[in-house]
């Protein structure tokens, strides 16, 4: 192994330079504009004052949250077609939107936003590789921003947050378990995993597949481990940059 | 944990009673009804004379697999509205047509397949937990029937299948690891879990997710361990199906 | 016409065989696989407690009947594109759910539904010729089937149903008339009959058109005659299946 | 029956007023407004040089002529929201699309309009009862008009036409056998039939239904005979207006 | 300048011949043909009980009115797909239907239209350049008609509107700025306007583009000053129509 | 006059701060990041090798340049519903992409882009009004790095743009006309004004409305003097940007 190189020169273990930007869109109520090195994904928060159908149809007390992911035209090097002018979803797109909303109701008390929806909007300013999980990373930041705001001016109760979560890739590229791949390393991973964890170090979803290809148990627990790392590194990030943006006690 | 008991009184390491129905769909290549408890899903296979666009624009070479996995309106106990009448697909299922797919040509050589496109369709006639890995189990099958069928009429030159492919849910209810859920415990687990591995014992996705919920570790070990267990048996049956209804040596 | 032979054998006043399986689909409410020969159709009927927006916001009493009619991808011999991925809904599978609505409402007092709908759900399985007469002999078995078991649960307060219905196709194949056709009459046939009629003998509906073809006045009593023999035997079949099955006197 | 009256005074076998306009929407190739009293559809014909996707995919030979009916939204007594913004087509109207569709080709000779698409459009201007049977009957016309300029202008090589095609309702109101019903009839009909028959008195279609009722053999064959005489007259009328338009013999 | 011709020989400030036709589908509430030249478009008004979701959301008071364009397949000389067929609206005629509303809403006091919406449609019969300013000036026309039909009988307490309204095209053509130009001349122009003003002389909008061209400040000021002629003289056709057709004062 | 004072207290013929950002969506070919005071809209360009189908149809020469533009869910104060999630496309939308579409192609010599179609796509991140004539001034540099860059590489044979192109708005808020208006002003403007022009100081597009009012001749004649030069101002900001970021002589 002492002869694997990464394209970028990393470490298997080491991320790529993260960073967030705050209030990056300043009419949401929450925004962040997370980078994983050259992945750029802009996180928006904002309240509905209503529940989906499907509550209301069945009464179910509390809240939502609810998550909307996209590509935008130019983030990609061949322009990415729009789901407005194709005129169908993209597959990928629902897939990764659902992923998104799993991953932040894990840390939500839906009680505490009664019959409010928490929207969240992750569109991909610049795709490199690892957008959902640095979708999910952000979108955490954007939607405490936004609570905090709602909760300064009453109009949530208190904070629904049980926990933070962020989200990293894992793969198996060059037969080397690797962390968060860039588009040049997914591209060629035989193995793909994303993982979801909160800052507690609880796993919130774990998700991977061989691409055309297969895994062992071995690698599963190497890959596992690997994102374990690199989520606790994240993890940390995102409570620093809260500490900034935020006032008080930040502890779950 | 003695005192433990599942709903339908089954041991946590217990499948339901797994069984498959051949040619069930007759005017498909290849067809099998798939029950796994109560939960009956109708897999069916066919061999079309062309690629998608985009690999025709992109000039790749050999051929596609392709998978739609469909709810009927009477599967749930609760009338579901058809996509069509609905006028935009269900998220729900275009992630798990996503996954069948994906399942599948892990264990397909797409270089045998030059030219066509492998579509697999899988209806969920009666829905009781598990639809999206009993899908997976069955359309394994439906799909070998099919390329079996094709192999001998010529159409196909031989047998693109380099492995079978399987898969189950497991999850944590009750505070228990349990395999193979029912609505019932899928309903109340805290997290749940879909494994597909080959008939060699190899990893092709695990998907997992709390449910509002997270989990440790050890229990996505714990969860992993009963997995493969129980993609074992079900691989086992699925050979017995096979060599009833196949000739010839099926190991690959 | 001594020396006229049908693609099977049959007689030109012979029905296929037909039979009816039960509770198919077993969430339904009520469910029957309908089998004419090789067409076999899944119809399911359930109950949703809403009617129309059309009907609420005309204040219309009473309930409503309706139905879907869809062919599985894999019930032809060459694979048929799913409503839901061509992006809109196919004409004749429009044309033909309208057809089995207004067949099961001629025989049902919708008075006797207050403030429901009854979905009536046909897939076909397997087409071999004959799929829309098949479904709504099928459907009025499901919807019967349902109906009894609501009534037993108290759902509804009576049987809103007034008669059986049960319905065949005819045409002029090689220049003679048939009973029942299946595909390969169907496909050469110069004129195609639809005709539907209750137990008591009234007709319902009666729907024919030349195939780029046209018919005189007396092939069109000949086929009315034919097509009222068969759907006498249809019914008596109907009443066997419903003795079976149903409790109780079943006279209308 | 003496003291039966209709609505407007006619006998029972009397047809309402019709007539035709040639060259209504002078842009079309043909195009008739044809009137049933207060019935009034606008008909176009135009020639597409291609066939539909099926027929190239499938080589077949020949042309195809295909057919599309709306109704204006001011056509109703109350507006009728348009199919385009209602986001999904109207059921009625993919049916009615469908049935002029065939009836024209029933008399259309498909060989003679080699790699071309008849298109015929109707849209109704103003709806009082019968707007399918008056839009067959335009539409021949409108079609027959198009078909001489085609011929003339030499993009076609010869007349396809076969013989002219016409269609009236019947039906059954207040216990009477009526002909040619106009709104308050057929809203209060209990059985409503359209009949397509050609000049030369063949059937094309025969279509008719209890509304939400039932009909006797002896009422069918008192309805056909009805329609019959009707359309004989309407082909008369439609035979004097194209020889007012065309020149040369008519005749089939 | 003295050699510049028109392709049909008219002054370039010379209008086509316009005319109105009133209650031309009888069936809406007020309706009106209108024509300028070859150009014809159904103009349609019917008042609907209720105000758009987003007025009724956010309690916004009195009504409103909207407007829709479409061009009948047959209205142009190629036959143009219908926007239910294409499957996705056309966005010129979502442009043309935005225009037509906001050009009669300039004119009319919503506050007097309480809880109502009133519906403009224009549907193109003929297209021969000018559809967009024939529909504005045909639809106030069928607006007033529909107007003092619904004030006779008490469906509104008073007329709402405030002024009349017309609309010209103006353009510059060969070099040469003209007025009301037909196909042949709109095709080739280099600058295309689109003036709606009202009976007092006011502006409501003003839409001028250069076609893949631009335009100078004096052209500007010339093409400007040929529409208000222009429009001067519709208002006055306007007028006298009206006269004829209705009672009382006309004047605002 | 003298007393009158707009919100954010600029005189009524001054600019907001406008400010540019290139490269902001480093996939893109060429993008730039405009805002117009609060408002901040993300243009990109990239080039397509292909023209649109109805221009293959038609074998026009040269090639083809469209825009799109659309709003982000967070870029206004209430979510807005994303395009793909309502299902069907936004009016207004619509409207803006054309526009922008029209003023570009103005100032492009399309022979220039043969075989090829330029894209150019704006979406706004924060809406405080004038988005759609930020969106053109935006559009005209992110195209023109985006051709440098293209000449370069040699994927275009020569920069096919004629002049710049920029655009502004003007309104007549509170009785007085102003240039550039917020949010605040749009919202309570009578008169509301975009105008297009290019470099050399000639009009691409002139497009104004009464909201719900009108406008004199003079008003017009003031609106289109203020236009002018606030226009110009713009034109000078985007050379002095290009000059920073493009080598070579910008002259036209």
């Amino acid at each position: 192994m002492t002869d694997f190189t990464r394209p970028d020169g990393r470490l298997s273990d080491a991320l790529r330079e993260i960073s967030f930007e705050a209030d990056f869109a300043a009419n949401a109520t929450g925004s962040v504009l997370v980078s994983f090195g050259d992945t750029k994904v802009i996180c928006g928060a904002m309240l509905e004052k209503r529940v989906p159908s499907w509550m209301r149809a069945q009464n179910v007390p509390g809240g939502w949250l609810t998550a909307e992911y996209s590509m935008l035209p130019y983030s990609t090097l061949e322009r990415k077609q729009r789901d407005s002018s194709r005129g169908k979803p993209d597959g990928r797109g629902v897939e990764i939107s659902r992923l998104i909303g799993r991953a932040l109701r894990a840390v939500v008390d839906l009680q505490k936003l009664p019959g409010h929806t928490l929207w969240i909007d992750c569109d991909v300013l610049r795709a490199d590789g690892g957008t959902r999980t640095a979708s999910i990373t952000g979108a955490y930041l954007a939607a405490r921003l936004a609570v905090q705001k709602l909760v300064d001016e009453k109009a949530l109760p208190e904070n629904p947050f049980t926990d933070s979560v962020g989200a990293v890739s894992v793969g198996i590229y060059n037969g080397q378990t690797v962390l968060d791949l860039p588009y040049v390393e997914d591209r060629d991973a035989t193995v793909d995993f994303n993982v979801v964890m909160t800052g507690k170090g609880q796993f919130v979803e774990v998700q991977g597949s061989g691409e055309e290809a297969t895994f062992t148990e071995e690698e599963l627990a190497k890959l596992i481990a690997l994102a374990k790392k690199g989520i606790k590194e994240i993890s940390g990030m995102q409570a620093a940059f809260l500490t900034k943006h935020l006032l008080g006690d930040l502890s779950f």
